[in-house]
């Protein structure tokens, strides 16, 4: 397959419209009251987000023969979870960002207790949403069941939070490459893997194609935190929506920080590799997930 | 029947204990990796609860016929929930308490950001062990999901969180009686109604066994706030873990300022005597609960 970035784009962007379309819909509406933690969500969840996450939960869907609409709650949840841990990251007491995607952070915006309260709206919202799988579409309860443990898991004390209280840990102190690997892979790459598996299990997917797209996902987490380190250093301010530099600013242990410039970019081209390996075992509905991967080489945000 | 305090303490204590060595075997090792967050959460469950909410799912599957170990994980996820809630309220962005029940708050052990990461884990765990009521139990995995969407529609936006974002609103203004009611339904009362039913939906309650459980966890926690803040002008400071008189300090509107002690009281009394007329389909094994609502009349904590 040769990757054709142009249509690559419209393809990408036409799906992310089509997950806006369905965060509208299950996310409640802004006037419900109390109206401020709803305009708070709404304003979290809506920001320029790429929604790669609930896009690979359609496509993990698509490869097991299901449709995108039947996984749409489960795909919203997975964004929910994700906005909410952009929201807590952010925080004065973390992060301490001002400017998420080149707009004001929540907190910024709605002070710094609705922010930690609509954090915890959106990830409850997020299992709520997940329960309609089942209630609105059909699929099969215990398979919906199965899919809330996995996501619990993945965004968990021992996934993506476990990641986070890691990643604080290591400020400002030197990171090994074993360190920094556990610290993305639970951070990023768990709910990475959650997302291409719990559209696939709600479909019914086989134990054989979950195994190859997890390899999937376990390395496209893996080029996907390496560029994104690389943008750090060479990206556009305006596109990726925040300063350049920062990691070195913050003396973060970053790819290229431990391997230099030349060996990341190679590392992110061997995870790339192996993405398009995982993915033989499938015909061509795989290959917008194979654009996926190969994307992530040129990424300019 | 009549209400034997000594007996009641027992039968609460016993209780108590079931539903700690319960937390003890759904809640990750202390020692999971990584450490940090695996101990602030056990710091934030083990921390002298009265486990009210898990104690009413029980006794909810007690009703509808079942046993209390059918549903210990929902019990768990109940009490992981008010346990989250309460790391947050505490943060200094919300509550700034430096103490819970005579112990030094999560925040002020583990510092800000392991605590509201302590939160979104507890609360994330909590969905994880709801979904251990099918795996491990055998409840039917409709029942199951049904449930999860009960506990997230109660613990979020339009429920507890939803009452802690009005009441950070109404600090420092002037309240009437309908925003005070409006605000503890949500922040305490949504939560109590939700284990009552949770217990009983699990274990297959009829809709007019749930409607008069509703009708009993609804008045259980509007006794319950008023006498709670009674017990803040009246109460023993050693007892109640904080010190007397702070609402009072801090300007909250509370049922006292509203309507007096003397009113106050004649409030408590009656949604009691709602809560035990609306048992009376209920045979004796709803004695526990009878003396659970009577209790709150002559509680010291």
């Amino acid at each position: 397959m040769d990757f054709d970035g142009r249509l690559f784009k419209q393809e990408l962007k036409k799906r992310k419209e089509y997950v806006d379309s369905c965060l509208e819909r299950y996310l409640s509406e802004t006037d419900a009251f109390p109206p401020l933690i709803h305009q708070a969500m709404h304003y979290a969840v809506f920001n320029g987000g790429k929604r790669i996450r609930p896009i690979m939960v359609m496509e993990g869907a698509l490869l097991a023969g299901g449709q995108p609409e039947t996984v749409a709650p489960c795909a919203c949840a997975l964004e929910l979870i994700h906005s909410y841990s952009l929201v807590h990251d952010d925080l004065p007491a973390m992060d301490d960002d001002d400017f998420r995607r080149g707009q004001p952070t929540c907190h910024r915006v709605f002070g710094e207790a609705n922010a930690i309260l609509t954090g915890d709206a959106l990830l409850t919202r997020a299992f709520e949403v997940l329960t309609q799988n089942a209630d609105l579409l059909g699929v099969e309860a215990s398979r919906v069941l199965k899919v809330i443990g996995k996501v619990a898991r993945a965004a968990g004390s021992q996934g993506m939070i476990g990641g986070q209280v890691i990643d604080l840990d290591c400020e400002g102190k030197s990171v090994d490459y074993q360190c920094l690997q556990t610290m993305h892979s639970l951070k990023t790459g768990e709910l990475f893997r959650c997302a291409l598996q719990a559209g696939a299990v709600l479909c019914g997917m086989d134990d054989r194609g979950l195994w190859a797209l997890d390899e999937y996902a376990r390395h496209f987490g893996m080029a996907f935190q390496i560029t994104d380190d690389i943008l750090d250093i060479q990206g556009d301010e305006t596109l990726i929506g925040k300063p350049v530099g920062s990691d070195e600013k913050n003396q973060k242990t970053t790819f290229p920080s431990l391997f230099g410039l030349d060996r990341s970019q190679q590392m992110a081209r061997e995870s790339v590799k192996i993405c398009l390996k995982s993915l033989e075992g499938f015909d061509q509905r795989a290959d917008f997930l194979r654009s996926l991967a190969t994307y992530l080489l040129q990424r300019d945000s």
